[in-house]
């Protein structure tokens, strides 16, 4: 009888549960040793129901580590001005360590001056052009790394996939995922190629890579076919598809084809439950870091 | 008979000496306008020849198309305060559109503490990270791009060498330009492979481009063999050979092994006269572009 082969599932859920372990153990170790809680602000504008999700979920990892939360919910139409004032007060509050803005801003509000506004000290986000340039130079560091594409890599090593030296396709350039986890692959040694809508043969491409990173939102678009056999897959595409055997009416999948890869890859991030829990983590990781760095605690 | 397949040779020095005429038109323009005349500001420290040599060389370019040069010229010995008096000087200096530090530094001085020192709207080497970091995001520009990779960019725009869609390898992840121009390729839409020194099959990866950009520094290192048929070569590397027959002992060639490539390749730069000619031309138009932009001159 043949058997067939199948992927390693690379489990975010319980990765990310780990890390969560850790950090609050380092956090009361902080506490313990200099008094210092870190503190994370979240501010939020507007009624939309996801966002309002976010935020929430946020703030119960944050309280699950023992991290403080700092929560500002301001009204749809509240001004710039107003977001910027406590931008700037949690800028100077030495209580706060990682501050957010949650996205999308309503749209009278200009994203850019917003996001501009967070000192560089608390971006934990990472999104900042200087945290960008810093990761795409030799030679210096960022202070954060954005934390899905962090999540990715994160992923990688708890594994023991080695990156150094291997061929990788990052599917997708997009700041927030794309393009800083082929600066991350590249940092680690790794030969990265992007792959993005302009690309011609993006399944010749990506059969090429020891490591994928998709991050498209694309449902299914990676075929079996797309995949170098033994290749390590992660999915960062959380697509809904109609399904009308789900009580919702719909069901997430990846960018992924997850039964088609299960067949060739060597392991493969689920979605949900890959990337997905690792970002928030990820998160909770870069305010502690941020917290002890302001602290000069190593 | 057969013809031999012989590669058209993109003339960097003839590109660069239009680019200058063109550079030296709109100074005129700018003078007669209001009155500007763009400045570039050269700091130099110690006495490496190789380093004056450069100076010198800029300057004469400023003095060609109508810049005005400012030089400082340190000893060895000079404080890194020193340096940055200097420096903070020029960030001042509204006459100064464009601060440039040779480097090397001696050794007793930090530099990218110095780097860091100049003010990102006449950074004309374009090194900041910020605007590295701008450089790498989608929706953002720099104030500058780092002239030698420019100038690689500008030699295919120049030749009609259609960007969108196209393979391209970039030999070498340099800050200065390796890096840079690969992100550039990718602004420009191309599917792009960084291809270095752990990289396993460099080869075979390279043998995929419709255009490769080489900027290594290992004299001769891609042969014809790596080579696509019809595909566009930019060579950056310029390295000294022995070559009893040369007056000097030496002659320079670049990263590619020039006359393999002739026979495969649709268009190649030559070392010297390829690259080298623009990286000067790009920092004069750096120092352009600076100073229309502090008079928002269009």
């Amino acid at each position: 009888m043949a058997t067939e082969p199948s992927a390693k599932v690379i489990d975010g859920k319980a990765v990310a549960k780990q890390i969560r372990e850790e950090i609050s153990a380092e956090v009361s170790k902080l506490k313990d040793a200099i008094g210092v809680v870190p503190g994370l602000a979240v501010i939020l504008v507007g009624d939309r129901k996801d966002s309002a999700t976010y935020v929430r979920n946020k703030k119960i990892a944050c309280e699950s580590v023992g991290i403080t939360s700092f929560e500002v919910h301001l009204p749809e139409d509240a001004s710039e001005q107003e977001v910027l004032k406590y931008i700037s007060d949690f800028n100077d509050d030495p209580s706060v360590h990682g501050i957010l803005v949650q996205l999308p801003l309503p749209s009278h509000m200009n994203e850019q001056t917003i996001l501009n506004a967070v000192t560089i000290e608390k971006d934990v986000d990472g999104f900042h052009p200087l945290n960008i340039g810093r990761l795409a130079m030799r030679g210096r560091d960022p202070l954060f790394v954005p934390c899905t594409p962090k999540g990715c890599i994160e992923l990688l090593h708890r594994y023991g996939v080695e990156i150094k030296g291997k061929r990788a396709v990052v599917i997708g350039r997009s700041n927030i995922v794309g393009m800083p986890a082929a600066l991350l692959l590249q940092r680690e040694d790794a030969t990265v190629s992007i792959v993005h809508s302009r690309t011609k043969n993006p399944e010749e491409i990506t059969r090429q890579a020891d490591i994928i990173i998709s991050a498209v939102g694309q449902p299914n678009m990676v075929r079996g076919s797309w995949i170098k056999p033994g290749a390590v897959i992660i999915d960062v595409g959380i697509n809904p598809v109609e399904d009308a055997s789900s009580p919702r009416g719909y069901r997430l999948v990846g960018d992924i084809c997850y039964e088609e890869a299960c067949k060739v890859a060597a392991a493969v991030t689920p979605v949900p439950g890959g990337v997905g829990p690792m970002t928030i983590a990820m998160l909770l990781s870069n305010t502690l870091s941020s917290a002890k760095r302001a602290h000069n605690f190593q």
